[in-house]
């Protein structure tokens, strides 16, 4: 039950769409690209799916769609954003820029942002910095749907880190991941299909190990990337903390259960910290380091290496980061993007609204 | 069979120790401060029961009591350090200076180093930038002891990632994590107890699954973090690439599976790529981006909230990134440290080599 759309269609659409909830035509721009790169990555969650979402969250005053982004705190190689409640669509590549400015100068740039909202994937604002040569960095706090280790509240998004770094000939390196054992967006295609979710993935509202894909709709909660303390769960935790404190507690946003939730029917946290939410970014001159010709060469040597290491009987090949997302993306630009049923709906719904044909 | 020793007697036995095979009495104190770091953090497989693998590496030739360091790159923000084949326990604590002297002046300071050797605990390094109202970060590649996602090479070190973060009230917020499921020393303790490891650490040499700890002596590995694919360690994966890229691409060290081993008798890899084991440091500054008044009352808010988190029924509390290293610190700096009977037959052969007195 899907039906397919060129990438071209799918970013007029939302283009026009953020138009019509106020955004200048150079923010929709740039907005519909970042959402979109989602569904180009095959990242579906996190794509035009979310589309509604954005447009509800404005519609519900969370969202400003004219923000007056700016800097409050800066050194030479540091900046604070303060984001206006805009889309985080809007605010990350602003302050993604500020952070390749700054490396651009000094060798790196760190950009702390607060009083934003969701930023989509985080790979499409961490490969902005490739293009500069450069490494790129980007993460997001978010909503709290992880429980640390032992905890039975849910206490942490699943606050992504993204690190892409430039190579020669081969394509670039690019990690991109939840810290936790499975990103939401896959528990999403469970409850679907009605399918269970693997041991290790959630747990219950007593804290007690599940396999029931609805669990979180009842108190349960994700896992910290390990699964349990026995896989290094306190790591995953660790790390899940790192992104919250980075993003938030630096920049002045909301952290931990603090932190607004993305669907506008989900009511606000109570004696809030800070102001929205808060991502943080990052870019590292490569050479700043050591000639980026040099820093190239060694990059393929390492990725050369790894893929073709030899494989448990049965896998094709060792993967780089990075390298499905890349494939998905070459195929869809081809081929096209399909959209489940319920996607293309949504999505007639908000253009009968709007007056905008998809 | 333990055998219990103040931190005064290891740390000037140690010092002595390294004074015998010619570090000047600076280096000697700096290296004995982080080598015995880790024994009083309860990290007992990187303390002193490395040290005669740290005197071995010396006697092979493969480390450089009396190194002379250098910047070989640098900008405002960043630089490149050549450790002339010193003991990392002497090279680390020279790079972070570095990266803490340019986050004084610039906001933040990047490191990456080449040319090194096994540099103890990651938390020693990190936490000395807390000292100054900053973030310390420090990472370390080391020889390959891991598999990729679908690899039955071993390609990766356990490539540890440490995170500590300044607050008020509260102590220091410490993350310190090997990127893969179990650290390498839980799995020596194993072969010491003669108990089999939980599934999810290692693999054998096909690639399957294994619970023999004794499995990286016959061409088996570790396992990344998430253990495996379904599991997320493709995640581990990607984080333990990334400290390899930064700490040695970066820098021009060796990666991958090049990095040269920590015993003395293992051979050194062919067609080395670069020079030594590789490090990465980096220290941010807290009021380049907030008062950092302001920052430590909301990483005490933090700490407080998810200390008090409610828990899974039999579990104590939900602990705060470095709490058991401290605990454990104040409980041994008190009561000494225990060292098992092996590890003390070790010390006293090297303290006769040397006609130092244990």
């Amino acid at each position: 039950m899907v039906k397919v759309f060129s990438y071209g269609e799918l970013l007029k659409f939302t283009q026009l769409v953020f138009e019509k909830i106020g955004c200048s035509e150079q923010d929709a721009s740039a907005a519909a690209k970042v959402l979109i790169s989602a569904d180009l990555r095959g990242i579906d969650s996190h794509g035009i799916a979310r589309l509604t979402g954005y447009v509800r969250l404005w519609e519900a005053g969370r969202a400003n769609a004219r923000p007056q982004m700016k800097v409050v705190h800066e050194t030479l190689s540091t900046a604070v954003v303060d984001g206006d409640s805009g889309l985080g669509l809007v605010v990350a590549p602003f302050a993604m820029n500020i952070a390749i400015e700054k490396a651009a100068k000094v060798g790196t740039g760190w950009v702390s942002v607060f009083n934003s909202n969701h930023f989509g994937i985080a790979a499409y604002h961490a490969l902005k910095a490739v293009e500069q040569d450069m490494i790129g960095i980007a993460m997001t706090n978010a909503s709290a749907l992880v429980a640390p280790t032992f905890s039975v509240e849910r206490l942490l998004g699943t606050n992504p880190i993204c690190v892409a770094i430039p190579s020669g000939e081969e394509p670039a390196f690019v990690a991109d991941l939840a810290t936790t054992t499975a990103a939401n967006g896959k528990l999403e295609i469970l409850q679907r299909t009605g399918e269970l979710a693997p041991a290790g993935w959630i747990q219950d509202k007593y804290g007690n190990a599940s396999t029931d894909p609805h669990e979180l709709k009842s108190g349960g909660a994700l896992l910290p990337l390990g699964g349990d303390r026995e896989h290094g769960s306190h790591k995953g935790y660790a790390l899940g903390s790192v992104v919250d404190i980075f993003s938030a507690v630096l920049s002045g946003a909301n952290y931990g259960p603090w932190v607004p939730p993305f669907p506008a029917y989900v009511a606000m946290p109570e004696q809030m910290p800070g102001k929205g939410i808060g991502h943080f970014f990052g870019a590292m001159r490569i050479d700043a380091f050591r000639k980026a010709d040099d820093f190239k060469q060694h990059m393929d040597r390492w990725i050369r290496r790894f893929r073709s290491a030899k494989t448990v009987a049965g896998e094709h090949k060792v993967l780089i980061p990075g390298d499905p997302e890349r494939e998905m993306e070459n195929e869809r630009l081809n081929n096209g993007i399909p959209l489940l049923h319920g996607v293309v709906e949504d999505l007639n719904n908000l253009g009968e609204k709007f007056g905008i044909l998809l």
